[in-house]
């Protein structure tokens, strides 16, 4: 945290190829987010300069190139890796280099959170086929960061003003998601769920838990009894552990008005429950959240856009309510899912 | 027809222990209603008559106790067919005898229809576990109307202002929905679309058809394949035949504002892709619409709601637009599915 109590966000400038560079420079330049905190744009600084210049964006003059010395950082500022030779960088395209780079990115802040030199991590949007390319084992941002972090239990959250939704299961073929499911696994994601809703609003959240079958299996009419059997058994042991929740409800009335009104977060089985009514309701406007993790992360809710990269063109609002929300939970002391304390 | 060019449309009145007597009152009294249409309640007039009592609310006098008579109807009327014994009807109870005289009116309602005694059909609330307790083979309408008429391909489609979506697969359970999908289902579902939206919007509709996996299987990182070798060749087919079908789409952007703008109706792959955005954004106001028989059928898009039943408190209004749309489908030559030609 710096001197002015503002937290340090480390926010990773994605794949270079993509929007992420102009978005960053956005970010970096947006005085409502240098209020709260101190961004750091951790990425190569040639490429913030070509794209900057593409988009006639400027670069701030402060750059770092040792970690250690980012604890020093009191205004918007870059952390220059140079992970990729900027000259060859070719905005829009899928390519080895760039995805090795943003991976890169995003494993020096990572280690950067957990050794201190940040309070929070925000990350600016990746492309699967570049990381693949790339040979990074790894299909997503949620997967590496556990690994590293050594996470034995997390789950991805996603946040808007008008709607947020935990999922138990994300980026799994349809057919393998009832098999999936566990009582233990959809516990958990209630745990976590409860524990950074509590930490955002300051009190007991009021949390619903989605079915799975139509009509959540209405009284076994439908579906292999995963509501009785599976999901009812992890609402009731939250319940036990005094938490506010409700469920399995039938998910298709789960998200009319009258229901969302008086709840803070929903439980849902797959990536499709919950942000086909988040994207609905949000779109673009949506952060996404780790939670569980040792340090505190969040991401933007969209895609690398290579069509309209380094164009200008990108809209920054979903990395700007990314960072606010970073700045938010650091702020409160987080590292979702440890009881607050993180490694320093 | 009447000859007042006004189409008649059977009301069935749906377990006369739930809210469907009080509704159907409502729509007979609609002036609104009567302009377009001439609604005639299939039900028991003594069941209307104590529910009316309990609600205020008036029965008309004009009561038929023969089908062939429904031609001469011209104004709102009840047809008579004394299918419970009024003084036993328990208000909010789920009971056998409520459950066959539910099922009694509709079968009779399809008769008319086919016999074109009526123009088309819309349907108030039955109670599942009534039909069941009552021996009714069906587990709810749409395959009872299906078997009644012997349609050989149907599907459910339902509607309001702001989107429309018809479903692959319904009823069924979460880990029987991949493996019940096929293209020659898809196309028939597409298909059967195109022709209820070109009969109401008076064009050729735009239509988007929905993955199944998350982001539509990020060209196979997900899933089994189902979008390449189920879903897009029914896209592929219906584009053939000259219809403007747009997919396999990744489900969770499918429904954001921008795409529902462009798109008249979406083909949805299962219960809740279609049906957790539709009721999000028209709860209480949807009408559901059932493509493919040889009549025109419309229902509510709500239950009997038994813990409110006779007290005057149900809300009107999706009878009201099931009504409204019923008549608008009969006037423009309806039947669906059938090239435009109703047994008469």
């Amino acid at each position: 945290m710096s001197a002015a109590g503002r937290p340090r966000i480390a926010v990773t400038m994605g794949d270079p190829a993509g929007v992420g560079p102009e978005l960053c420079l956005r970010a970096l330049a947006e005085d409502r987010l240098g209020r709260i905190c101190t961004p750091v744009v951790f990425g190569d600084v040639a490429v913030l300069r070509r794209a900057g210049a593409a988009c006639g964006l400027a670069v701030p003059e402060r750059v770092f190139t040792a970690a250690a010395a980012l604890t020093q950082a009191a205004a918007p500022a870059v952390y220059d890796l140079r992970a990729v030779d900027a000259a060859d960088v070719r905005p829009g395209a899928v390519d080895a280099a760039t995805g090795a780079a943003a991976c890169r990115y995003i494993e020096t802040a990572v280690d950067a959170a957990l050794a201190g030199h940040v309070d929070a991590l925000c990350t600016a949007p990746i492309h699967k086929e570049a990381l693949r390319a790339a040979g990074v084992p790894y299909p997503g941002h949620t997967e590496l960061l556990a690994a590293r972090t050594g996470a034995p239990q997390h789950c991805m959250m996603l946040t808007a003003d008008v709607l947020t939704c935990s999922l138990v299961t994300t980026h799994l073929g349809f057919r393998e998601i009832a098999g999936a499911l566990s009582t233990e696994r959809i516990a958990a994601v209630i745990a976590l769920t409860a524990d950074a809703m509590r930490r955002l609003h300051g009190r007991e959240p009021r949390l619903a838990v989605c079915g799975l079958n139509p009509h959540a299996g209405e009284h076994g009419l439908f579906g292999a009894g995963e509501e009785e059997r599976i999901i009812r058994p992890a609402v009731e042991h939250a319940v036990r552990n005094g938490l506010r929740v409700e469920g399995p409800l039938p998910p298709d009335t789960a998200f009319v008005p009258g229901r969302r009104e008086r709840t803070d977060a929903y439980v849902c089985m797959y990536h499709d429950q919950g942000l086909i009514p988040l994207k609905l309701l949000a779109f673009d406007r949506a952060v996404n959240v780790t939670l569980g993790l040792p340090i505190v992360r969040t991401s933007v809710d969209h895609g690398t856009a290579l069509d309209i990269a380094w164009q200008g063109k990108a809209d920054p609002r979903s990395l700007f309510a990314a960072i606010r929300l970073a700045a938010q939970l650091a702020r409160r002391g987080a590292g979702q899912g440890d009881g607050g304390t993180r490694p320093r």
